[in-house]
């Protein structure tokens, strides 16, 4: 393998066979092709880009590159939900306990709070004695045992997208459509699903913040997804501003319980259920998205997905009863209304705002090898389209002290008018669109 | 120094600051910003370009990663050629000495051969005891006592330049016009020259193989020069043919020997000739090109251009009677005819193909660290424009043995046609144009 046969015919815009993609990824796995090469293909690659079959090179060459799970004897299909990342995301938590009491298997690979956006591991983290750090017998059992298991990424699932993305963050290659797909899908399929419904965000709170780059990285998901013969669905959503209420680690828990006992915000009851519904009928274990919905609103009514949820957090060494009294999880020592300057209608909450406000808490890391605050965060008292007076508080946020740059950057999230606004639509888009 | 932010501002078109690509390559040199960054960097830098600005923060910032030579006392003002490269170009060896003769002061830069190009400095290491590795006290005082050196760069001169190339030749980032410019800059300031007469070669045996990237090239190297407070002027002159008879190492230095006797090949004349008036003239010391000339050719119709070689030969440790009688160089155990196969006129000679004819003879280095042999290479019996009878000889071989091989790929190198043809122009155009 001569690495510089490769570089230059992506820097000269050719495209690679996947022999020669494959080889490179290998080479690079093994160490032959050092990190000062791949760099060089990387930023290539971000210009020229790479097509659909150069991509699932990519993808395949990194799913095998560690262990790929295989599931045997479950008591359901699988399938799994990604999202692209967001403020005040919270879905996975209500929503995995919710597919799997209804009959499919979720074995979920979850990450860690990125830049502004949260992190699924982080927030179940936030429950005492929960581990995410499962060893893959483990994530096994679990899933087998009790349909879920909430995993991250380890050294033994494609570990050579864990180099890759470690390179591409300090080399400015982050952004780049087939390299996320490659990154995203390889890790998944590597931890045994054989469905994905993706959630691409889009809006300011979004890594694709035009719906046409969200746009075309669901479509490229979905592209390889099928081309490696798994099954996708994708929804392209709202991530303007914060989903729910409450954006921060515990916080985000105590909402998700809410929503699993039937209550919480309308909004991620509305997208808990569409993805659950998806999830459902991607599986084949409800017969319509529609069925599937239908499905999910039984499992919360009559208790089963809380249930499974509890059962869960302890099978992960959680304190359930930290599920049956939220007042358990941790709790910031502060807790500060952000009173509206004026009156009127709020416009917009900017959502990129909020969760960099929140990692200035603590609540989210500057590098990576920073600790996460599990109890700061914001919740959102008014979001788009509400009506408020002056002096009325907007949000609180929760710290672990004063917090008056915070307190400060929340004012500055609102955007509020005089007229009346209607927010637009939480799911924008579904590929395909039927 | 962050160096994602500057790599994200080359990927996406922007310009840097000079600050910015001064504290990058600082960073760099202290290692504080790693291969993988500056390789992101490079590729950014090949697809999207360097301004003159950038370019010049860049030379500037590598020039001054060393030391940098200054001269005091000199018996003249300093000047120096670069050539770009290509196939039987040993103009240096009879240029710098005649320029030295007429009261310039050289201190002489020069590099290895690379690819299928030779290099000055494998050229005069074919005289017994020849030493380009100079100190730089040495240098300076050679230069001071004898008007010229024949150095090379070392870990003192530009040594940022020395990494940064290293790392292009394995990120396929080589061929990019600014980073060129700040490498052949960065080490001829460095070496103490304060005026550079610039050689872009062109056509089948050049880097730049098109007139039009010739130009760039050569405009490039003008531009920053003079923005650096240094003077320049560029010729773009033809490497479609190989340059005289002899290419290969000692071959080549007989044919510069012939040369300093005032005879030698007509075109190898008209160069060293027409650069010297040109390095005459920008040092000051003649008040014309045409002058320049004329006192380069005084020199050598009086010996002092010769006498000159023979003494800085001697200075650097080298046997002086190889330059009196040139039998004592090291010569080839096999010289083989090349028999043309039909009569006719030569349309062309390959300048690449015999390039890389020389270099798996063994004249040239597949690896950095492969020795040369000094004795191998090609003598052309017949050139662009000549008739040739079937049977008649058209080149001669000089080789370790039977050398198949490269008789059939000389053979290969030219092509012969019926009608007769005139060769193009050496020089094919002055910038500035007058």
């Amino acid at each position: 393998m001569d690495a510089r046969t490769a570089i230059r015919r992506k820097r000269d815009g050719g495209t690679h066979t996947p022999q020669e993609v494959q080889a490179l990824a290998d080479a690079y796995a093994r160490g032959e092709v050092p990190d000062y090469q791949m760099a060089a293909w990387l930023m290539a690659v971000y210009l020229r880009g790479l097509d659909r079959d150069e991509t699932m090179a990519l993808t395949r060459a990194m799913l095998h590159s560690g262990t790929v799970i295989e599931f045997a004897d479950l008591p359901g299909p699988t399938v799994d939900k990604h999202s692209t990342g967001g403020v005040g995301d919270k879905i996975s938590l209500p929503l995995a306990p919710i597919v799997a009491a209804c009959g499919a298997c979720v074995p979920m690979l979850s990450g860690r709070g990125l830049g502004h956006t949260g992190g699924t591991l982080d927030k179940l983290e936030s429950i005492p004695g929960l581990r995410t750090r499962l060893g893959i017998d483990e994530f096994k059992r679990q899933v087998r045992e009790h349909g879920l298991a909430f995993g991250g990424q380890t050294e033994d699932l494609a570990p050579t997208d864990g180099r890759l993305y470690a390179l591409r963050d300090v080399t400015g290659t982050i952004e780049c459509i087939p390299l996320i797909v490659s990154s995203i899908l390889s890790k998944k399929f590597a931890s045994g699903t054989r469905r994905v419904v993706f959630d691409v965000k889009t809006g300011r709170g979004a890594f694709m913040r035009e719906p046409e780059r969200a746009h075309a990285l669901a479509q490229a998901l979905l592209d390889v997804t099928r081309a490696l013969g798994y099954e996708g669905v994708a929804l392209v959503t709202d991530m303007d501003q914060p989903l729910g209420a409450a954006a921060g680690n515990a916080l985000e828990v105590v909402e998700s319980i809410e929503v699993l006992r039937g209550a919480g915000p309308a909004d991620v009851q509305e997208l808990t259920f569409r993805l659950a519904g998806e999830m459902l009928a991607l599986a084949g274990v409800a017969a319509s998205v529609a069925a599937g919905e239908a499905a999910a609103r039984a499992a919360v009514a009559d208790g089963r997905a809380l249930r499974k949820f509890r059962e869960v957090v302890e099978a992960q060494g959680g304190d359930p009863r930290a599920v049956d009294d939220p007042a358990r999880l941790p709790r910031a020592p502060r807790v500060i209304d952000v009173a509206s300057l004026r009156g009127g209608h709020v416009v917009a909450v900017d959502a990129y705002h909020i969760g960099e406000t929140i990692v200035r808490l603590g609540g989210g890391r500057l590098r990576k090898e920073d600790d996460v605050d599990p109890t700061v965060g914001v919740v959102l008292l008014k979001k788009t389209g509400d009506r408020v007076a002056a002096g009325e508080p907007l949000a609180r946020v929760h710290a672990r002290d004063a917090a008056e740059a915070a307190v400060r950057a929340v004012l500055e999230s609102y955007r509020i008018a005089d007229g009346p606004v209607a927010p637009g639509p939480l799911v924008r888009e579904r590929i395909p669109a039927v």
